[in-house]
């Protein structure tokens, strides 16, 4: 197994084939959550001592930057993790002679290594003598994202060394064929608990049922009608429901309790707290429990800087700009006040697939259309 | 330990106080669910060979007969095992000095030893030289009642010997604090079932929950008004709950399944076949599945045979019949065709209980009420 990469690799001058070599090279050095450390050094060894780069290593995440004095900074971030290896590595690049229609199979080919080489190949490009990026630079490859958020590398760098995720717009490469998709909702988990009093079911009148107590929250849950908010020109689509519902002790007694989780996914310009209020609105009358909430994160697409790198996008990729619904780390730069997007090579329905395969061509439109706009163009 | 009755103890010469020893002995003599030999032998030895019984052993129950050619044939069952013992055997009398106000403590004294006590002096007495019973006479003592109902002696009984059960009336030594607890109510399960499709709770959309389609089911038996059922004189009062209720995968999964377990408890004049049709008109729309099911019993008390039996308790305990709501072995009786009620001395509040206690002054009231009754008083 590598676990060097070869420095020619990194070469501005080679021509796309050297870019799927090495996202080869980088999914084969295997960097399953709480493993990546060979990955991390290899990447660490290939960008430190790079002279337009300042490189910092905390844990198993490498930051590096550019210092050009640029008005405006850009950051690029990508988790350099896995979920476990399922018998798909080494990779297996299939249709190779066909070009373009060639395809890696393999685990982290989708989520998320074909963006981290991308990344790592612009990285070692941009700001080296003859490559004039309009931006100064912060390119972030992190560890644990695919597991406790407690644990993720990005979160720790926020804590640790806030300064280094500081920008003015941020790009995180998770897998989004190639299109820009743009900020993410938020999230919030209550249980909504209903009390009764415990009896034998022959004898039910002396006791009070808290299942049945519980029908008017399902009743709310069934009829409530959810919201499609625009923000910053994406349209995102709310969500609010039960995904757990338990109660009961023994089929001879009456239960004494009820509890019905339920999981509300709100537009990024719906606050924590005023989530939180909404639900309290929506189940009045009942104890409600907040067990886990995450803000969502503005797409920021009104943004010029943003406004100039979704038109980069769309004349490379073809991309149209979509609301993320599911909740990434996007929403930890917009925590910080920095405007987010994903945008990776890699259909996202694959990721985590035994059969996760990225098709090739897609590398090279991601490195191209973000190449373009970093320069300016 | 004793594992032999003295016979002393059922000479029918004897006192009250007797029938107190003869309960402490047999209460003495452990015989948890399981482990009945050794009491089941001390009943059959002190039973058999007397002239005017025939004794059968199956397992571990024994069944004792008259033969005297009587129009109508009384059965008096009462199971002998125990829950397990908690440290409060061997058995205490407290307060003996005070004659009626003695109170037994100890495992068994309420459910059902003390029953049996009295069911046992009352087979050796009625029917001997100088005691015409007015009808012949069945005893039962029976094993495995307080487990799997599979295990039930008195089901093997009338799987093994059904003839042995025959009667025209049945009685239950069950504690019933000395009054008659008629019938008993049937109960049903069963299980009411949502299906849905399960999808990533941040695409809510592309699925279907299946705990909100549960939302209706929840809201009948909110709304449900149980009947109160006028049948041979007494009135059950029937239920209907959830005893339980099951969905959801994950905090990000909207549910495809849901299960709200059901439990009806139906008036004895409701057959298994009607109670099951009932709940699938309740339930119209859903999928319900029966789990469990057994029919109840009808008092039996507009029998003239019960209603002397029902005086005869009357004048001598003050017991008023009452309807029995939880589901007892008298609905095996009731299956044959034969009426039963539940009397015993004992609170049933306390079966099963660590302090399980009896107050003495009740054995001497069951037993003369029920000798009263079957002398033809």
């Amino acid at each position: 197994m590598h676990t060097v990469i070869d420095p020619a690799l990194l070469d501005p001058s080679g021509a796309g084939s050297d870019l799927v070599a090495l996202t080869r090279t980088i999914c084969d050095i295997p960097s399953v959550s709480g493993d990546e450390k060979a990955l991390a050094d290899a990447i660490e060894t290939a960008l430190r001592g790079r002279p337009h780069l300042t490189v910092v290593r905390d844990g198993d995440a490498v930051v590096a930057r550019t210092n050009l004095g640029r008005d405006r900074r850009v950051v690029v971030a990508g988790h350099i993790d896995t979920v476990p290896i399922a018998d798909n590595l080494p990779t297996r690049l299939v249709g190779a002679d066909d070009g373009d229609g060639a395809v890696l199979w393999g685990r982290g080919t989708v989520d998320m290594l074909g963006g981290v080489a991308v990344a790592l190949a612009l990285a070692a490009e941009l700001g080296a003598p003859g490559s004039e990026p309009a931006h100064d630079l912060t390119w972030i490859f992190y560890d644990h994202e695919e597991v406790d958020s407690a644990l993720n590398g990005l979160g720790r760098l926020a804590r640790n060394h806030p300064e280094l995720l500081h920008g003015d717009f941020a790009i995180l490469g998770e897998p989004s064929n190639a299109g820009i998709e743009g900020g993410c909702n938020g999230t919030m988990r209550v249980e909504v608990r209903t009390r009764g009093v415990a009896a034998h079911s022959a004898r039910a009148w002396t006791g009070e049922n808290a299942i049945h107590a519980a029908a008017p929250v399902l009743a709310r849950l069934a009829a409530y009608q959810p919201r499609e908010v625009a923000v910053d020109g994406l349209v995102y689509r709310e969500g609010l429901n039960a995904v757990r519902i338990e109660g009961g002790i023994a089929g001879n007694v009456i239960p004494d309790a009820c509890t019905v989780e339920v999981n509300y996914r709100f537009a990024p310009s719906r606050s924590v707290a005023e989530a939180e209020a909404h639900l309290r609105e929506v189940f009045e009358g009942f104890e409600v429990l907040v067990t886990d909430a995450a803000g969502g994160a503005r797409p920021g697409l009104d943004d010029p800087l943003a406004a100039q790198f979704v038109k980069s996008v769309l004349a490379t990729t073809g991309g149209v700009p979509a609301p993320k619904y599911g909740w990434t780390d996007v929403a930890r730069f917009s925590e910080l006040g920095v405007p987010a997007v994903n945008f990776g090579p890699g259909d996202p329905l694959l990721a985590h697939k035994d059969d996760e395969h990225l098709p090739v061509a897609q590398l090279a439109q991601c490195r191209d259309a973000l190449r373009a706009w970093l320069l300016g163009g």
